[in-house]
């Protein structure tokens, strides 16, 4: 349902920028043709349709925030691979790497308009533009704080502690699952209120997902990310296994602050990061980010079965949490 | 009036990010340090204000629309200057230059997200961001055939025409003034019709605007500009005047043609820019561009002229487009 209407709105957009789109959602390659099917997995649009679902709506009337939504997360893909200066996404070259840097700011400007546009013009337009823009802004936030975490110490008084780091993630990826389950409260015809109940759930899911993600980004299969094996790690991320690692007290947290501050530079290499990955699990880093994603996805499906009205959405919502956390086994 | 609520607005930024604007924004240096006042000239917000004293609208209404406005066009700055790779802006350093390219993209996004709650917040929200999205998909789009035009050729079947230069025009720099125009018009309480025809003064303002810039990118004096001296030749940018000298049939035009698509690249040096612009001005582009400004004013005025029902606002609405064209002068 939501790539027919993904694939309309994007004829409004410049044909080159229309172009550049069916790339970044994995629908062709980069001149064009029609390509293996790929792509994201949809989950926020995903999310969008089960929280009206669960308010007693109907799928058909949020499909314009649906749209809206999945446009916001790739015009966000596009422009953090330029902040990030990240090369590979989905088994392929980022847009800024297949296109350029300026065609890439640029259409993600567009994306960004069409979002706006798709909520603008839909039913409940007010509420869902204010929704979309606080998410955006929170969006935008989180970001720069992820970059700027890059570059503070992993130790003492100017570390990144748990706290801020769930801040980012917050902003980061939980402000746009917060707003597809707010959008699609709101349009599924939720009280102010439970609009507000299934935005925190959609929060803890992104907390959730960014945690699993992190657990990805060190331990995932580059054959299944499609991202380089360790890669935040050797970018010097402040992601959670490496924050809760070193906050252990541990032997393994000291051997891992040694390593991570040597003096001659971190990574000097392949051993180093393989090292510091096997230090981060031995200091428990991982299994905290393991329990952390699971307490926020137990959190979102707390709210879920105090707030829906069906089952069935309710059943959605278990088997879509539990998908989050279980990629990582 | 606009500059303490800007500056209030940009309080809801990442703190990096209200730093970066104010730079942008010319109001401190690049330390975050108050320098020189310096920045824009104010012309989209006062255009907002202008537009509701039209219609009988109170300027105090139209604060919200004002800065979204302005947050847009300096948003949309900072992404052309990287899309453009530009160095130099009014003066100083281009925000990417001077922070990097990720902070400057991510900046821009903020700024974007910031304009759009400001008028899902404000009165009319739902037709103010259906307007502000619209111009958006016409900014985006017409800088996108502005980049395109480039890679154009000069002569022959695939030269860039002026009809086509007029729509990139009427999308890059005419879509946000028309959306000015449009947000003041509609806080001022005009019916949609109204609304429309000011929508098109605002564009006609805009496409002025553009050409005056054309001009002064070929002749402007680079103390008054802040922008290197012919730099839109150097780029190859196809704008009015030199399209319009092209099309002119004249020997001018066909040793300027001679000289744009020479063999041996064009400009080898300070000499042949200066020459194919004294060309330009033989061929008669430049006073071409001149009356094709000073006409899409006029059409300006007859709007404001036959829809205003404030004698004051006509008259500074009349200085207002004035100054666009005399900047030339």
């Amino acid at each position: 349902m939501l790539r027919p209407a993904l694939r309309q709105a994007l004829d409004a957009l410049h044909p080159l920028h229309a172009r550049m789109a069916a790339y970044a959602f994995g629908w062709s390659d980069a001149d064009g043709e029609p390509g293996e099917p790929g792509g994201g997995k949809g989950l926020r649009p995903a999310l969008v349709v089960l929280s009206a679902e669960a308010v007693g709506g109907e799928a058909e009337a949020v499909l314009p925030a649906a749209v809206a939504i999945e446009l916001v997360h790739a015009f966000s893909l596009i422009h953090d691979d330029i902040i990030d200066g990240d090369e590979r996404r989905r088994h392929r070259e980022t847009v800024w790497k297949a296109y350029g840097i300026g065609p890439a700011v640029l259409v993600g400007d567009g994306l960004l308009a069409l979002a706006m546009r798709s909520v603008a013009a839909g039913p409940g337009a007010e509420p869902a533009a204010h929704h979309l823009s606080a998410a955006l802004m929170e969006l935008v936030r989180g970001q720069a704080d992820d970059v700027i975490f890059e570059e503070r110490a992993w130790t003492g008084e100017r570390a990144v502690t748990v706290r801020e780091y769930l801040g980012m993630a917050g902003g980061k990826t939980g402000s746009l699952l917060a707003c597809a389950a707010a959008l699609g409260a709101a349009a599924g015809g939720a009280p102010r209120e439970v609009v507000d109940s299934l935005s925190d759930m959609g929060r803890h899911l992104g907390i959730a997902l960014q945690i699993v993600d992190d657990l990805l980004g060190i331990w995932g299969d580059p054959a299944v990310t499609g991202k380089p094996a360790l890669g935040d790690l050797r970018r010097r991320k402040k992601t959670l296994p490496v924050i809760a690692a070193l906050a252990s007290g541990t032997p393994a947290a000291r051997r891992l602050a040694g390593l991570l501050t040597d003096p001659g530079g971190f990574p000097a290499g392949q051993d180093e990061l393989e090292l510091a990955a096997a230090l981060v699990e031995e200091a428990g880093g991982r299994a905290y980010a393991e329990r952390r994603a699971r307490a926020h996805a137990d959190g979102a499906l707390r709210i879920a079965e105090e707030v829906s009205v069906s089952p069935a959405a309710t059943a959605e919502l278990r088997a879509f949490a539990a998908y989050l956390v279980d990629r990582v086994r």
